[in-house]
């Protein structure tokens, strides 16, 4: 494998849970978000909202950066050109969802370069309505996730990965074979059982129902975890639909199927 | 500004658009997918394929990765476990395109920093079914951007990108006063018009209808070239709605609100 600074700064990725109280300068935040937004765009779809009461952050993180998908910026230099949008909520959302991303991603990366640690928080699109509130977003603003920020105060672990034939295919989609599926099961698993990882966040996800759950932690990994959420959580649509109209995004049409 | 070679690999980003012939070598390619993979992720609900057929790739680059939601092969894991999926389609694409651009921007940074320059395509939304055909890519798998990559053949400066004061907000969502406003397209109008950066990609939008066009190259820019866009494009929402269906992912539901 090719290694440089760049290289070695993405594998050494960690999301940090456990923040020092030093707060990053303005000129590491100026840097982080300046270099996160050379990331390719479509629109420049995006927005950033800083805070900096610790006490109201996740693990007490001296920054929080709530990450937006915004047109409403944009519709204002339309209104200054003469121009209206007709464009659909959902293509909006479709450009705008991976503009704010990249730039997301940038700024783990630019952090991480500065020895400032971070970690998503992906609850933001359930309750973009509060959030909404919360920072005065205008319409057409909708946050697609929140970064906890600062220096780190704990020694992790990189986490477990696919392996690379459950992620890249030349030329077609393969079709995933028992074994294929058996490995990457198993390097993350075993990853995150080598790493107790679940039994020091105590992070166990119950079952629903009166089922007897035979899992302890020491048998209670990665796949196991995230089915938990896939098979038990988020069955409504109309919630994440509604969090969406709330911040101005209207993906509702009548269903023409019938 | 703070400085390092992480920070300075991502001011210096250029989308590419002129590659030469050579061919990234298999190291190079995995280096920058697995530094890729080592984003934070929700799921890793992501799928890369990678295909060499320059004559059939944009820009003659000869490499071209289509990078997908994949919700398929988590699927595949939880039947192992026992498990059903219960979640709605848009929370699983909610979830899945953050996992899936964190990674692709951490391919073009990756890229970048081992002299292989990249460009985002951001049309594969809208024929999301005819390269589920053309990859074979199962139900449950969108793919939501391509990126062409190789060794670039052009000379090219990095782009504009808003004042820092029109994306980082503290606290609270500004006022976006007119003096923001035009300072902001003035950076971007300014910054591509000494580029002349529509000029060399011949690249202006028409006019829809008979509204005569009194923009020229030498006075169109950003701000009017993507007003085009979202003033004129993506009307019907009905469009990325049947794509997104066409890969399995249902997110119409009836409007309640009649």
């Amino acid at each position: 494998m090719k290694k440089n600074e760049v290289i070695e700064t993405m594998l050494d990725h960690k999301s940090i849970r456990d923040y020092k109280e030093e707060v990053p300068s303005q000129e590491e935040i100026e840097t982080i978000v300046r270099a996160a937004q050379q990331a390719p765009f479509v629109s420049q779809l995006y927005s950033v909202i800083l805070t900096k009461n610790r006490d109201d952050h996740p693990f007490d993180a001296p920054l929080l950066f709530t990450i937006c998908i915004d047109f409403h910026k944009f519709e204002l230099i339309m209104e200054k050109r003469g121009w209206e949008p007709v464009s659909n909520d959902l293509s909006i959302f479709l450009f705008g969802v991976q503009d704010a991303c990249y730039m997301a991603q940038n700024m783990v990366t630019a952090g991480e370069s500065l020895s400032i640690g971070s970690c998503f928080l992906g609850a933001a699109p359930y309750k973009a309505g509060r959030l909404k509130e919360k920072y005065d977003l205008p319409e057409k603003v909708f946050p697609i996730v929140q970064l906890a920020m600062g220096y780190p105060d704990e020694e992790t672990s990189t986490r477990p990965r696919y392996p690379m034939e459950y992620v890249l295919f030349e030329g077609e989609y393969p079709e995933l074979t028992d074994e294929m599926i058996e490995d990457a099961m198993d390097k993350m698993d075993e990853g995150y059982l080598e790493q107790d990882y679940y039994r020091k966040l105590d992070a166990k996800i119950g079952l629903k129902g009166d089922e007897k759950d035979e899992y302890t932690y020491d048998d209670y990994s990665w796949t196991e975890h995230i089915s938990r959420k896939w098979g038990q959580w988020h069955e409504s649509i109309e919630e994440p639909l509604e969090e969406l109209e709330k911040c101005g995004f209207d993906l509702l049409i009548e269903d023409k199927r019938e």
